[in-house]
C-alpha cells in the first residue's frame, strides 16, 4: 500500500474515538496500514499534537477489541497522528491544512494519496467537499478519496442535491459511503456463502424459499438523539439504508469473476426489481409503529412521546415493518418481510430464510410437531449460521423434534465493521460501500412511505416497549399464512438458535 | 402393551450382560416394558433364580447408561427374571420350559405373548426353532416372535438354508433379525431427516450429490474372536450386513404414509438396483486388505498373521473397500464408496455426502482454498451432523475458509441401539430390522466378492496397523477424481467436524 495521508474531519467526535481510532489500531496490528501513513485530525478547538495523541491513545485503550500494549510499536502508531484546528466554513483553514499535508507528503516516497474521512454531520459534507476542491487539497498526484457516513440525504430530492454537490469535487468512484452494516462479518459472508457453496446455490430461489424475514431489533430508545431521531424515524435511520442493504446482500446472485462493479450492478438490479409502492397499496405493505410505555428486562421505560426532547404529539415512527417483493425470476413470489424498531423485547439483527414445504408428509409422527426448515443468519450480537431441521426425538419416536445445526464464530477474533471498511477504502475496494445508484434507488423506493407518513395516510400503530412490535406487523405476515419466526418460541429453542447453549459432547 | 414372556437363550452370555439386561432396565425406567413381563433366562448350567437375578443386577450396575438405584422398583424389575436350565439339543428341556412359561402365563391377564430371543451362536438357530415348534412353545394364543442376532448365514446358500429352516417354525413377520447398526440413533434419524426436511429432499439425488463415503473404522484387532473372524473376515463381519444397511438407510426415498412395509420395500428396491459385480469387474470395484504390524496411538501392534489363533499364511480380509453404484433415477452416476477395517488409525463410523460443484467460481479468492460442500453424519463415537461450507476468512478476505455448521447431541440422553430395537420388537415394529429379502439380496450382491476372495482372484493389499487402509483404496476413488474425506485433514478441522472443539461465544 502506498503512502497515504488520512485527513479526518470530526477527530474529537464520538465516532472517531469509539470506532475509527480502534479500527486503525487493529489494522496497524495486522500490518494492514500503509508503511507511510499520517493521520491529520481536524476539529474546531485548538489542541497540540501531544494532547490529540493522548486522546487517541485513550480511545484505543478504552474501545479496541484487542488490548494495546505499551510497546515501541504502539508509540510509533500514536505518533503518526497530528492535529490541525479547522473551522469548516473558513477557507483559510483549508489552505493551512494543505500546507500541513504537503509538509508530511514531502517526507513520503512515491506519489502520496489523500483520504478525506468526514466523521461530521451531513450538513457539512457539501461545504467540506467544496473547500477541499477550492483549497487545492483535491489536487494530488496520487489518488484522493472521500469517506462519508450516513445519513445521505433526508429524502430523495435532498439526497440528489447532496450528491450533485459532492460530484463537483469528487467523482463517484472516489466516494466511499459507509453503511456499517455492510462491514459486519456475517453480512460480508452472505455473498461468498452463496457464491461458493453449491448446496446454498441449489436452494437460493423461489423454488425452495417460502419467505425471508430481516429483523433489526433494538432495546434502546432515542437516547441522546431525540431531536435528530424525531426528525428521521426508523424509516430513514435504519430502513432506507441498513435494512435495504441487507436485503440486497442476501438476494444478489453473482456470476463468475464478480468484480466490485458486478456486485454493485447486481445490487442495483435488485432495487430496480423491487415492486414499487404507491398510495393505493402502501397500507397493505407497510406498518408504522411507535412505542408506548412498557418494561424491558424488568425495567419500566417511558413512552416515546414522554422521552426528553420529544413532543407529546409526535407521530414519528420508532418501528417500521414492510413486505417487499422482488420481481425477478429468482425471487418472484417470495415475500421479504423487513422490520426494525426501538424499545423492542430483544436486541438482535437476524435474517431468517424459511424454506417451502415441498409436500406435507403424514408419517406416523404427528404433523403438529413438524416445523419449517429455516436457515438463520445471526448478524448480531453473536455471529452465526443455523439450519433448523426436523428430526425424531430418540426418546419418543412418534414425535418430531427440531434439531439445530449451527455455526457460531468466536466474535473476539472477527474484525469490527470499521476495520474492514477502512481497510477496503484504503485499498480502493468499493464492494462493501453504498454506490450512489443504490442510495438513490433506495430513496426512490422509500419515498412513497415518507409521503404516507408525512400526510398520515396510513395509521400509526402503538406497541408497548419491550414487545415484539405492533400486532399489525403480525397481521402483515398472517395474510400470507406466515409468521415472524423466533418471536414466541420457547427460550430454550432461542438459546440453541443463538448458540448460547453449549452442547455437552460425550462418547457413547 | 400386552403381557409378554421374554424367553432368552444364552442368558449367561456376554451380549445378554452387556446389552440386553441394561436395555431392558432402561426400557423399564422409561415405562416402555409391558406391565406384565417375565424374562426366562436359559443356559446350559443350573442356577437358582436368585443367582440369576444377582447376575442381572450386577450386569445392570456395570453396563447400564443410567445408574441403577436400589429402590423397591428396581427390586421389582430384577424379580421379573427367572432362570431355567436348558440343553439346546434336549427336547425334554423345551417341554419343561413350556411348563414354566405356562405357569407364568397363568398369572397373566389377556392373551400372553412369547418372545424368543436367541443370543446364541447361529449354528443353534435352526435347532432351537425346531424345538420351539416341536415342544408346543410355538403354540400361543398371543403372538410369538423370534429375535436373532447376526450372522445370518456364511454365504448365500447357507443363509437360504437357514432361512428355510427357520421358516418351518416362524413366519417372516415373526422373525426380527437384529442389525444393531439399525438401532443407532443417527441411523434411525436418516430416514426422518430426509422425509421431513424439504431442504434435504431438494439436495438428495444425483443432481446435487457427487459421491457418498461410508466408513466404519475400528482400531481393535481380532481380540478374542480369532477363530471366528479368520473364517468370516471384514466382508461378512461388517460389509454384508452393517455397511449395506447404512447404504440403504441413506439412499431410500420414502413416499407419504410410509409404513414399515414401505420402508422395507424401498430398501429392497435399493439392493435390487445395485449394479452387480462379476468376475470381470470385481477387481475395479473391490479392494481387499489385511493389516501388517504397525502402531496405534503410540502403541506397537502385531500384524494380523501374528495375532494369537491366526495362521501365519492367512489371506483373510481385515479390510474391505468397495465402489457401489445404484442404477435408479435418483442415484445413477453417484459412486458410493464403502470401507471398513480393523486396526485403523481411528475408531469411528461416519457417512459423508459430497456435493457437486455446480460451476467452479474464480473470484478474487484463490480457488485452491475452496473445498467441497460436505454433509457429514457422525454415527459413532459421537452422534452429529455437520455441514461443511465455504466462507471467507474475515482476517484475510482473499482466502476461502471452510466453516462447519454442526449439531452434536448429548450422547448420554440417547437410548442405546438395543433399547430401541428390543422396544420395537416388543411393539411389533419391524422397521429397523433386516427383512429376509434384504439379507438374501445382500448375500447375492456380496457372493461374487466371497468367491473372488476364496479363489484369490483379486489381490490382498497390505496396510500397516494404524493407517487409513491400503493405498489401493485411495486409488479406487482417485480413478473418479475423488478422495476419502477426513483421512488427511489437519487435526483442527477434524476436531471441529467431530464436535470436539467447543466454540467460545462472545458478544460483539
Amino acid at each position: 500500500m502506498e503512502a497515504t495521508t488520512f485527513v479526518l474531519f470530526g477527530a474529537t467526535g464520538d465516532l472517531a474515538k469509539r470506532k475509527i481510532y480502534p479500527a486503525l489500531y487493529n489494522l496497524f496490528l495486522d500490518g494492514k496500514l500503509p508503511q507511510e501513513f499520517r493521520v491529520i485530525g481536524l476539529g474546531r478547538r485548538p489542541f497540540s499534537d501531544e494532547t490529540f495523541q493522548a486522546s487517541v491513545e485513550h480511545a484505543v485503550h478504552t474501545f479496541s477489541r484487542r488490548k494495546a500494549e505499551e510497546t515501541a510499536e504502539f508509540k510509533q502508531f500514536v505518533q503518526s497522528f497530528s492535529y490541525c484546528p479547522l473551522n469548516i466554513d473558513n477557507s483559510d483553514d483549508y489552505k493551512k491544512l494543505l500546507q500541513l499535508v504537503q509538509q508530511y507528503e514531502a517526507g513520503m516516497s512515491g506519489t502520496p494519496n489523500r483520504m478525506f474521512y468526514l466523521s461530521v454531520g451531513p450538513e457539512f459534507f457539501a461545504t467540506i467537499a467544496d473547500n477541499i476542491k477550492a483549497s487545492g487539497l483535491g489536487d494530488t498526484k496520487g489518488w484522493k478519496r472521500l469517506v462519508i457516513e450516513k445519513p445521505f440525504g433526508h429524502d430523495l430530492p435532498s439526497a440528489q442535491q447532496l450528491n450533485a454537490k459532492l460530484s463537483k469535487s469528487f467523482s463517484e468512484d472516489e466516494i466511499y459511503r459507509i453503511d456499517h452494516y455492510l462491514g459486519k462479518p456475517m453480512i460480508q459472508k452472505l455473498e461468498i456463502l452463496q457464491q461458493s457453496n453449491p448446496v446454498l446455490q441449489a436452494l437460493w430461489s423461489n423454488r425452495y424459499i417460502s419467505n425471508v424475514q430481516i429483523s433489526a431489533s433494538e432495546t434502546v430508545g432515542v437516547e441522546e438523539r431525540a431531536g435528530y431521531y424525531d426528525h428521521v424515524g426508523a424509516i430513514r435511520d435504519m430502513f432506507q439504508n441498513h435494512m435495504l442493504q441487507m436485503l440486497m446482500m442476501l438476494t444478489l446472485h453473482l456470476p463468475e469473476n464478480s468484480t466490485p462493479e458486478v456486485v454493485r450492478f447486481k445490487k442495483k438490479t435488485i432495487l430496480e426489481a423491487l415492486e414499487p409502492l404507491h398510495r393505493d397499496n402502501i397500507a397493505a405493505h407497510v406498518v408504522r409503529g411507535q412505542y408506548t410505555a412498557g418494561s424491558i428486562a424488568g425495567k419500566e421505560v417511558a413512552s416515546y412521546t414522554n422521552e426528553p426532547g420529544i413532543s407529546s404529539d409526535s407521530m414519528n415512527d420508532t418501528y417500521v415493518a414492510a413486505k417487499l417483493e422482488i420481481d425477478d425470476p429468482f425471487w418472484r413470489g417470495v415475500p421479504f418481510y423487513i422490520r426494525t424498531g426501538k424499545r423492542m423485547k430483544e436486541k438482535y439483527t437476524r435474517i431468517i430464510v424459511e424454506f417451502k414445504e415441498a409436500f406435507k408428509q403424514t408419517t406416523k409422527a404427528t404433523d403438529s410437531n413438524q416445523i419449517a426448515n429455516l436457515l438463520i443468519f445471526e448478524i448480531s450480537p453473536n455471529e452465526g449460521i443455523t439450519f433448523q431441521l426436523n428430526s425424531r426425538d430418540p426418546q419418543n419416536k412418534d414425535q418430531f423434534k427440531p434439531i439445530y445445526i449451527d455455526f457460531h464464530s468466536n466474535g473476539a477474533e472477527a474484525p469490527e465493521a470499521y476495520e474492514s471498511l477502512i481497510h477496503d477504502a484504503l485499498n480502493g475496494d468499493p464492494t462493501f460501500f453504498a454506490h450512489w445508484d443504490e442510495v438513490e434507488l433506495s430513496w426512490k423506493w422509500v419515498q412513497p412511505i415518507l409521503n404516507a407518513f408525512a400526510d398520515n395516510s396510513i395509521p400509526l400503530h402503538y406497541y408497548p416497549a419491550g414487545s415484539n412490535g405492533p400486532a399489525a406487523a403480525d397481521e402483515l405476515l398472517a395474510k400470507n399464512g406466515h409468521h415472524w419466526w423466533l418471536d414466541s418460541e420457547p427460550d430454550q429453542h432461542k438459546q440453541q438458535l443463538k448458540g448460547e447453549q453449549q452442547y455437552v459432547y460425550t462418547n457413547h
